[in-house]
């Protein structure tokens, strides 16, 4: 069963408990509007469904509700920056804003984030760059589900790649995907429905293949995309190295199985080698290679083209990343946000903590 | 039947043909260095296998063997380069120097390139940066094999990312992948084999799924990196498309469906929306984040664990991209480099054009 809701209505009770917890105004604001464009955008798994977590991780003290975030070192085109503990919905934001205002001197800008927490969908961030005729880039490394190729062990998170490109009378080509088969929250569906899993997604804690979707809660794993390695697995496992490396490793923030948990009742792993969860951000001014009306009337033809692509039997057309996500906003915004039942009850319960009602 | 060749007597061979096209000493000498690194390290598609296709297409006076290889624009972090219609191995190295120089004084360097050629494998030209104590990232559009996510069309090529990222004891971690599922080079050994294909490799003319290795001669076409939706390859097809864009759309070279083949014979694109092929190239000075021996040091870490990960029943270590191209290289530099029969007698056609004997 789901249960309906406006965007102001769960913009409201997101900020109230964002404020509840002792975020500035500003700070509960972004982080609300960070939380729901993954509901907007129809990725359910990273939005209101996760504001308990985030309450949980407060309660925790692992997450600081009023963070100094600093730049801590900076080049021309680069920064890091220590986030504190802050919520990554508020860190992410200050961090590619960074990237942005270094591109418009340098060309382009690239920062590394230490000590930040789960920063909502990777897409928000990236998009950030659009509005200023830049292409933008987000990724961040997150808490360990995913065996490399050849292993039992989980070593990495979804570790998620997002990449938005303008164009000029098209949208924008907007890429957000985990570096995995199948996101986790393909998969928490399934296992709300009770349903298997398509052979490839997930593995026991033999390594072995299996449909069975809820093989992660007994030490099975995630697997990289390219699900084996005669289908490259070994690919998904080196770009979510990749994200886990810039991210984390560029900025001084806990890496690979060392990286922090989202459920604040895991505890912390031991002898972490770096502080909290880590993101790097790109923004590319277009004009830095050439003037931005060639690049989009170029996009506007690239992506006219690639819809064109003659579909195969039995497919309506050829997308274009970011294309099922824009439908989704169009319809939320007229129709509304379903949000299911165990998320409005666990919404109910963390509104009640601080006295605040759903509806 | 293999035959075994010194790396010094494939050099001087390869060497000798580029002086005899036209090209300089040092172009001959770079564009060799290159193309072999491609024998040496195991990517034997890309490798003295292509060296007669390079000359056809010289033949076909769509490459030029003195190219004025020129920044035609530029902003402190970025460059946009015109290859001139040069050979890909000589345009590539220039403009992996000119992101290298960008670094050294803005922190990073991102250059996007037109009018080139096939430039080898993106891995050596990442590597690049390596010792610079930088990270190196390499791209490139190729000519149309793979079918999006959904279409019977080809539209893009298989599109190789490289990253090289340094360590200090431990070797460099080296990705460098297509960005299809299985690269059009082990399809090549399939056919020469007359073996199946495994389902997720390929598609034909219908967009189904098939084990026929050639179903790229039947307008079939290779797919994304994921295979099927399910798996997914939209995640692929995305992957490829950015390196479109950035190499392609990014410089003005032509993208797409419209990328130049690579075999002489076939015929150009026509409206071809730019000029040649393009690639993307960036490097990252490490301490533009923080000092390169931390870095490091944490990269040991990094590989030292990702080493340490339990394999799985049956398999004996995870390794970490780039082991098996060094492993490959420590072997064909001490042993020799196998070449298969057909592009023996592939080169010695070519060097029969020349009067340059093989052996």
């Amino acid at each position: 069963m789901e249960h309906i809701f406006t965007y102001d209505r769960l913009y409201q009770f997101t900020y109230t408990i964002f404020k509840s917890i002792g975020c500035s105004d500003e700070h509960a604001a972004l982080a609300t509007k960070v939380l729901i464009a993954a509901d907007v955008r129809g990725i359910d798994s990273h939005g209101v469904a996760r504001l308990s977590g985030y309450v949980r991780l407060w309660e925790a003290k692992r997450i600081n509700a009023t963070p100094d975030i600093k730049i801590v070192h900076e080049t021309p085109s680069t920064a890091v920056i220590d986030g504190d503990a802050g919520l990554g919905l508020v860190v992410a934001p200050f961090a590619m804003q960074v990237a942005i205002d270094k591109a418009k001197i340098a060309g382009t800008g690239w920062v590394s984030v230490r000590n930040s927490n789960h920063f909502g969908i990777a897409g928000y961030h990236a998009m950030m760059a659009l509005q200023h005729d830049m292409v933008g880039m987000a990724m961040t490394n997150a808490s360990a589900l995913v065996a490399p190729t050849f292993s039992v062990e989980r070593m990495l998170g979804t570790n998620p790649i997002a990449v938005a490109i303008p164009a000029n009378e098209q949208p924008p080509f907007v890429a957000d995907m985990a570096t995995t088969t199948a996101a986790n929250g393909k998969l928490e569906i399934l296992q709300r429905k009770n349903a298997d899993a398509p052979l490839g997604w997930v593995q026991d804690k033999d390594g072995k293949e299996t449909t069975d979707a809820n093989a992660l809660k007994s030490a099975g794993a995630l697997l990289p995309l390219g699900s084996d390695r005669e289908h490259g697995s070994h690919k998904g496992y080196a770009l979510g190295s990749i994200v886990d490396i810039f991210s984390a490793v560029f900025s001084g923030a806990s890496y690979g199985p060392w990286a922090p948990p989202f459920p604040a009742y895991v505890p912390m792993p031991e002898n972490m080698p770096g502080k909290g969860l880590g993101h790097f951000f790109g923004a590319m001014r277009i004009d830095a290679f050439r003037p931005a009306d060639e690049f989009k009337a170029h996009m506007d033809n690239w992506i006219t083209r690639f819809r064109q692509a003659k579909p195969a039997d039995g497919y309506e057309k050829v997308l274009i990343p970011g294309d099922p996500e824009r439908e989704m906003e169009a319809d939320r915004m007229r129709d509304g946000i379903p949000v299911v039942e165990p998320v409005v009850k666990d919404l109910e319960e963390v509104g009640a903590k601080f006295n605040v009602q759903l509806g």
